[in-house]
C-alpha cells in the first residue's frame, strides 16, 4: 500500500481553462490546495459535537444487520454486541479510525491521472446513481448504456473532473444483474481516469476488484489502491450487509472504501444540522473502525451527505444554507479525525439546468470546495435531487469546477504579482491593457470559462441569444465528436472483454 | 454622530424565509453575523500587500484632479502635493483612516429598519446604476421612472434587502438634470428603508442631503448618518471632483460616503489580483483620509469593486475565481484597517436570468457574504455586467440572500440542537419526521426558499414545468399587487413634493 503522507508539489497560478484536453497533456490530475482551510467552529463547539458523537457510539450504538460475520468481528474486537446493536468505547473507535491513512493514492491506468485522496488534495468526480438522464433536445428519460458511455467519455475529456465516479447514470436497458459489468468495461476501456466499482451486491463488488486486477495486475493491486467502493449507511444508525460486504470485499483486497451516511435532517436524522452532523460522523466512524478491523490501514474516506428538506412537503432540498454550514463544519471535524473526507457536490433540486440549478449547485459546491472535501462525488451533472443526470449540467458544473480549482490556488503575492514595473509605464488614469507587465502575464492571469458568455448583449444576440443551457448542449455534442479512445494494451482489452462475456453468461438476467 | 461600537444582539436560528413582510413585522433589518470570518492570508502575505499599498501612497501617489480645494486640504495636512499628484506618508494616511468609525448606524425613516454598517454587521442593497432593465415578458429596454418605482417597491417588500441603494435602474425618460429628484422622492415616500443619495454633480448631492433633512429633521441629521453617497474613483490612481465634491457634501454634513475603486485587472489595474487589491486599497484609503480631513469621524465605507476580464475579448467577467479570492482577501485587509467594507455582490455577465446568472451570482455573493462585506451594493438584480437590472433576477437574488443570512447565523450546538431526546423515540433505521423533537423544532429548522422548486418532477410538470425565471416573473408581479405604501407624515410628504417641484422648476431639462 503506497501511502503518501505529504505531497510538496504545489500547483499554483495558471488559468486552468476547462478546455478539452488531449490524453497527452494532463495539466492537473487533481487539486492540491494552497488556500488554507476555513475552520468556522470554536474548540468548545467542536468538543460538544465530538461528545455527541461519542455518546451515540457508547450509549445509543449502531445496528449492524444482515451480516453475522460482522458481529463476530466486532465481538473479537471487544465491542459491546447485544443482538445486532454495537456499542463501543469511543476511544477504541477513535484509535481504530487512526489506523486509516490520512491520505492515499488511487492509481489510474494512465499514471498521469492517478490521484491523491486526503490532506490538502481535492478530487472531483461526477454524479452517481441517477436512474434518469436529461438533455436539452432529448428531454427526460431513463438512463441507458449508450448514454452512460457518452457520459463516461465526456468525463474523460473534462479536465476538471479528476475521477470517473461509477454509475454516471443507471443503464436501465441492461439487466440489473449484469449492468455493473458493462459499466466497469466502459470505465476501463473508454477512459483512463481512476474510478469506483460496484457495491450493490457482494459478487458485483467482487467482479469490480477482479476486473481491476486485470487492468493493473495482481502485484500492483497488492500494493496500491486502484479501485474503491462507495456505500451509504441506512441512517439513522443502521449498517446493513451492503456496507459490511463492500468493506470486506474492497478493503479485504487492500482497496479503498467510501462510507457516506445519507441524512436528510428531519427524516434520517433529527431536524437539526448539528445533531445530523454528529450522527453522520458516528455512523461513518463505526464503519471506518470496522474497515480497520477487516484490514488495518485500509484506505477509508469519511463520507457525509447531509441536506435539509422542505418542511411543507417533506421533499429534499439542496443548495440550502444548512448543508452549506454543515460542509464547512464537517471539513473541520474530518481534519481533526485525520481522515479523508467526502462531502457535498454540485447539488440542486432543480429539474432543468436553469438558474435554480446554477444558484444551488454553486452554493453547494463553493462550500464543498472551500471546506476541503478530498473526494467529491456528484461534483458535476446532478439534477433533480440526484434522480437525473443532466448532460448540459455535467459540462456546466465542470466549467465551474475549473474556476474553483483556481480559487484553491489562493492568492499569488510574489514580486511579479505586485507588478510594480507596470506603474512606471502606466500613468494615473491610464490603461494597463498594452503595458509590458500585462503582455508578460495575461495568458495565465485569469480563468477562461468555456461556457460563461461575457460578450456584450448585441454580440450575444447576433450569436442567437443562447442561454447557458443551449451553449452547454452545443458544447457536449461537439466534445463527443472529438473524443479519442485512450490507448490500452490489446491483450488487457481482450481479457476484460472475456471476463465480462463469461460473467454475463453465468448470470441470469434479473431486473431487480 | 451615533457610533455603535459593539452590538450584542445576536440573531440566531429561525428560518428567515424570504416571504413578503408587512411593515409592522421587520424581523431582521440587517445581518448580525455569528459565523466567524474566513481569513485566508498569512500575516506575511498581508504585510506584503500592505507594503505595496504604502509604496503606492508614498512613491507613486494618487492624482486629485478638477478640485483645487481638495489640493489645499491636502497641503494643509502636510501631504506632498506636486501639481495634482498627492503623495503622503503612509503612516499619516493610516492615522487619518483610523479616525473613521469602525461601525456606524444609518437611520431609516422607519426606525425598525435602521441598519448598522461595520463590524460583524452586513447590509444588503440592490443593483445600482443600470441604464437598462429586463423582465421575462417585456424583454430588454431602457429603464424608466415607472420601472424604477416598481423596483423600489419590490426592494421595500423583500426582507433580505436591508437597504434601498439608489439608482435601482436609470429612469432614462426623466432628464438627467432632474431624475435624482424623482428617485429621491420615490425612495423617501414609497419605501422606508435606508437609501443612498445622488453624487453625479455637487448640486445633486446637495439636493440629496437637503431632502434627507426634510425627512429626518436638522437635529437628527446633525447627530446621525441618514444618507450616504457612493462614488467610484477613476482607477488607476485618479480621484476626480465627483469624488471630492461628494465627500465634501456628504461628510461635510456629517453623512456617510462609500468610495469604491472599480478595477478590472488588466485594464484599470495590473493584470494581477494581488496588485489590483493593493491599488484599490491605496485609492480608497486616500479618499478615506481625505474624508477625515474634511470632517474627522465622518462615516466612511471602504469600497472595493474588482473583477477580471476575458483576455480574448477584453470584456469584463464576473463571478470568476479571481474576484472570489479578492473578496476573501479584501475582507481580511479591511478588518485590519478597522473600516467598514463594501465589496462584491450578486454579479454576473449573463444577459438573462439563466444558469450562468445563477452560478456566477452565487459564487460572487457566497464569497462576498463569507468575506464579511458590511455593505453590499448590487446584491440583487444585477445582470449583464451591471448594464441591466433584471426584475426576475432581483427576486431570485433576494431569495438567495435569505439563505446567506441563515449561513451567517452559524451552527447552533445548543442542547436542543443536539436532540438527544429524539434518539429515545426513534430506533435505528427509523424515521424522525413525526417525533417530538421534530414537531417542536421543524417550523424554524430550515430556510424556506420562496423560489427554489423542490417538488418531484411529476408535480413540477403538472404545475407547468416552470423554470426559476418564470416563477420569479410570477412572484414579482404578484408582490406588486400587494404592495402597501409605508405611512408618512402628510406634511413631510408635501414638503418633499414642494422641494422637488421647486428644484425642477429651477433646473433646465438636460439629457447629459
Amino acid at each position: 500500500m503506497t501511502i503518501t503522507k505529504r505531497r510538496s508539489r504545489r500547483r499554483r497560478g495558471g488559468g486552468s481553462a476547462d478546455t478539452v484536453q488531449s490524453p497527452a497533456s494532463v495539466a492537473s490530475p487533481y487539486v492540491h490546495r494552497a488556500m488554507p482551510h476555513f475552520s468556522p467552529l470554536a474548540e468548545e463547539d467542536l468538543l460538544r459535537l465530538e461528545a455527541q458523537v461519542d455518546w451515540l457510539i457508547e450509549v445509543i450504538g449502531v445496528e449492524f444487520r444482515e451480516d453475522p460475520e460482522a458481529l463476530d468481528i466486532w465481538k473479537a474486537a471487544g465491542a459491546d454486541v447485544q443482538g445486532t446493536r454495537i456499542k463501543a468505547d469511543a476511544a477504541m473507535i477513535r484509535e481504530l479510525c487512526a489506523k486509516a491513512p490520512s491520505q492515499f493514492n488511487q492509481l489510474a491506468r494512465n499514471p498521469e491521472r492517478s490521484v491523491v485522496i486526503g490532506g490538502k488534495n481535492q478530487v472531483f468526480a461526477p454524479v452517481y446513481g441517477s436512474p434518469f438522464i436529461r438533455d436539452l433536445e432529448g428531454g427526460r428519460r431513463y438512463g441507458d448504456i449508450a448514454s452512460f458511455e457518452k457520459l463516461v467519455k465526456l468525463v474523460q475529456m473534462l479536465p476538471s473532473l479528476h475521477h470517473g465516479g461509477f454509475v454516471t447514470c443507471e443503464p436501465c436497458d441492461v439487466p440489473v444483474s449484469k449492468r455493473h459489468l458493462d459499466m466497469l468495461f466502459i470505465h476501463m476501456t473508454c477512459a483512463d481516469k481512476p474510478h469506483l466499482g460496484a457495491i450493490t451486491e457482494m459478487s458485483r463488488a467482487q467482479d469490480s476488484v477482479d476486473m481491476a486486477e486485470i487492468v493493473f495486475g495482481a502485484d500492483v493491486m497488492a500494493e496500491n489502491c486502484v479501485i474503491m467502493g462507495n456505500v451509504n449507511t441506512n441512517s439513522p444508525l443502521l449498517v446493513d450487509k451492503v456496507v459490511t460486504e463492500a468493506i470486506k470485499t474492497y478493503c479485504g483486497r487492500g482497496q479503498g472504501i467510501i462510507v457516506a451516511p445519507f441524512i436528510l435532517s428531519g427524516a434520517m436524522g433529527p431536524v437539526s444540522t448539528a445533531a445530523s452532523i454528529a450522527q453522520a460522523l458516528a455512523e461513518a466512524m463505526m464503519c471506518c473502525a470496522f474497515a480497520q478491523l477487516v484490514r488495518p490501514g485500509a484506505p477509508f474516506v469519511l463520507g457525509n451527505f447531509l441536506s435539509s428538506m422542505s418542511l411543507k412537503s417533506g421533499a429534499p432540498t439542496f443548495g440550502m444554507p444548512e448543508p452549506v454550514v454543515s460542509n464547512y463544519v464537517v471539513g473541520q471535524l474530518a481534519r481533526r479525525l485525520g481522515l479523508p473526507l467526502r462531502c457535498g457536490g454540485s447539488l440542486t433540486a432543480a429539474k432543468t439546468a436553469d438558474a435554480q440549478a446554477g444558484y444551488e449547485s454553486a452554493d453547494s459546491m463553493h462550500s464543498t470546495m472551500m471546506a476541503g472535501a478530498n473526494f467529491v462525488l456528484h461534483s458535476a451533472g446532478w439534477l433533480e435531487g440526484g434522480l437525473a443526470t443532466g448532460f448540459e449540467k455535467l459540462v456546466m458544473d465542470a466549467d465551474r469546477l475549473g474556476s474553483y480549482q483556481k480559487v484553491l490556488n489562493g492568492l499569488d503575492v510574489s514580486d511579479n504579482a505586485m507588478a510594480r514595473d507596470a506603474y512606471a509605464e502606466v500613468e494615473p488614469g491610464g490603461h494597463f491593457l498594452g503595458c509590458g507587465n500585462t503582455m508578460a502575464n495575461y495568458k495565465t492571469a485569469f480563468y477562461e470559462s468555456a461556457l460563461s458568455d461575457s460578450e456584450n448583449v448585441e454580440k450575444w444576440e447576433e450569436q442567437g441569444s443562447k442561454d447557458m443551457e443551449r451553449r452547454a448542449y452545443e458544447r457536449w455534442n461537439k466534445m463527443l465528436e472529438t473524443y479519442e479512445t485512450p490507448p490500452m494494451d490489446q491483450s488487457k482489452h481482450e481479457e476484460l472483454k472475456a471476463y465480462v462475456d463469461r460473467r454475463k453468461s453465468e448470470l441470469p438476467d434479473a431486473w431487480y
